[in-house]
């Protein structure tokens, strides 16, 4: 298995990227292609030891955070994103980690490798951790406008994600609204939760911005707009309660002496909170596996996407994906 | 000052809007009118001391959770909702406190009262607390399909009540996207920017779900669905987060000593989570205060909310709201 890691994406690269790398080289069976700028990367590189897993693919140039995703994956063919892509479509990697802009991550993506049959839109997924199981909300930002018949599929690829890789047998699917009233909601929900009746899929009606922590619902569906401002508001609130806890705590003697006695616990319930723990989300109806990193990410961040693109390419997440979406198109002609 | 509690709206009603009332005239010096049936709150009213401030207005009928706001307000003249506005209107009470459907609150308090001049539709502020102040979310759930008018004025009237009742002099206004660059968003975000950018208003750029926790922005712009969704995520995270923490702290010997040992702290942490303790939501835009609440509200939450009611209308809101207005309407043709 070898994995290509688009080194020159995200905030803190290219040392993340080669960071991230090189912790995942030493806990799996596996190589990984970084894919950058060979001079830049071979420097970062120098300063760890060598496993002789990790190579490096030369490339000139990369997108940018504020570039228009489609028109820069277009125009710079010889982008870091895009020749991981080249990668996958050559057989040489089974799979693209980026921390890079996402909307150039997935165009790159649809580019280079094409997408699943039936899916015209793929869409980022993101798997929550919920009581003892998993909450996968999609899309998280790879579609800011969409029709009813996107915001269906998206439920569709992500029934026949949870069934591949998360041993769901029948998730059950909830539309992201405000209010669980069939008549609550925008325009877009109103029209999507008619196709979704209408399917054999396991839906469940509304749901609200509350369950993705409620354990009530195993798939959230929603437009990329409003599933990237929950995902980055889940993120920043984690983060805020974390320091409002320490400071509570800090702030009495009694507070103090519990923060020492409960250190193992705090640290416990701060690694759960911790998104870069998660490592990052499946791109979703591309013709291969990508996985999309949170700008921000920090080298255990990339290890992890790097851990979980290892594990979707060991289960076969590709043909399986392809497996559920013929059987649902069996029973379904929407599909 | 005499404030108007809706004794039929809400998941718990009438027993939390009674129990709010009294709650709130034995902490304030205020009357309050429950607007309900007549036998039901009597009978409620009867569990407590009596204290000849709370009086009953009857009424025969209740906006339903699941109902068409307008349509309901609309057709049942008689609704709690409706005389609760109408006697604002008649200027028997000071203001109108509901823990009923948000959007006939809104709709009644519209048709009723009518609207500030040049808010064509009004909307839901949501304040959170912030390290050191505020931050106000708006629209968080009036306005669920918005053109860029509607989110700028939005902005405006936040404006106009954080200087008015939070102590603000010139409140920084971020709009909620997907990522701070302009070329980011939906075709919405896009194009309020621009009006944002073209007015007199402190417009701080694009920020990200993230930012209602990170101090870095005091008024947050978006429209009512992503408000919705955004208000209830993070009320279903901070009771999820409370769980986990317990949890953590109660798997082991030294956690639990530790949670004995800091239970203060703890009751501190968690106070400062509940949504309950900051009473409700101001319906900006209309003519006349009004407060909405969340409908699973506590008595406590119903108390609080009269206590913002009491406070706005002390503060002379609706004056100063009118002031702001004109005062910006001069510098900008589009307020």
């Amino acid at each position: 298995m070898n994995v290509a890691v688009d080194a020159m994406g995200g905030d803190h690269a290219p040392q993340v990227a080669v960071q991230g790398a090189v912790q995942a080289v030493s806990e799996l069976d596996m190589d990984i292609t970084l894919v950058g700028n060979r001079d830049t990367v071979e420097k970062e590189l120098a300063l760890h030891l060598s496993t002789g897993r990790i190579s490096i693919c030369h490339c000139e140039e990369t997108v940018r955070m504020d570039e228009q995703p489609l028109k820069a994956v277009r125009q710079k063919r010889d982008a870091s994103i895009n020749i991981a892509f080249d990668l996958v479509k050559k057989g040489k990697v089974d799979a693209v980690v980026s921390a890079g802009n996402s909307g150039a991550t997935l165009a790159s993506g649809v580019v280079t490798l094409g997408r699943l049959q039936g899916i015209e839109r793929p869409a980022i997924a993101s798997v929550f951790p919920s009581d003892g199981g998993y909450v996968v909300l999609i899309d998280v930002g790879a579609n800011v406008d969409c029709r009813p018949i996107h915001l269906f599929k998206f439920g569709v690829m992500a029934h026949a994600f949870a069934r591949s890789c998360l041993g769901m047998k029948n998730p059950s699917i909830g539309l992201l609204s405000i209010g669980q009233e069939g008549t609550k909601g925008n325009e877009l929900v109103r029209m999507t939760r008619r196709l979704f009746e209408e399917s054999p899929l396991n839906f469940i009606g509304n749901v609200e911005g509350r369950d993705i922590f409620s354990g009530n619902v195993e798939i959230i569906v929603c437009d990329g707009f409003v599933g990237n401002v929950a995902l980055k508001l889940s993120e920043g609130m984690a983060e805020a309660m974390t320091r409002l806890l320490k400071a509570e705590f800090e702030d009495s003697l009694s507070g103090r002496a519990a923060l020492l006695m409960g250190r193992r616990s705090f640290k416990s319930f701060r690694r759960k909170l911790n998104y870069e723990e998660y490592g990052g989300a499946p791109l979703l109806g591309i013709n291969g596996v990508g996985i999309v990193c949170h700008g921000g990410s920090s080298a255990s961040a990339i290890k992890n996407a790097v851990k979980l693109a290892y594990e979707y390419v060991n289960n076969g997440l590709l043909e399986k994906m392809n497996e559920q979406l013929n059987q649902l198109r069996i029973n379904n002609e929407q599909i």
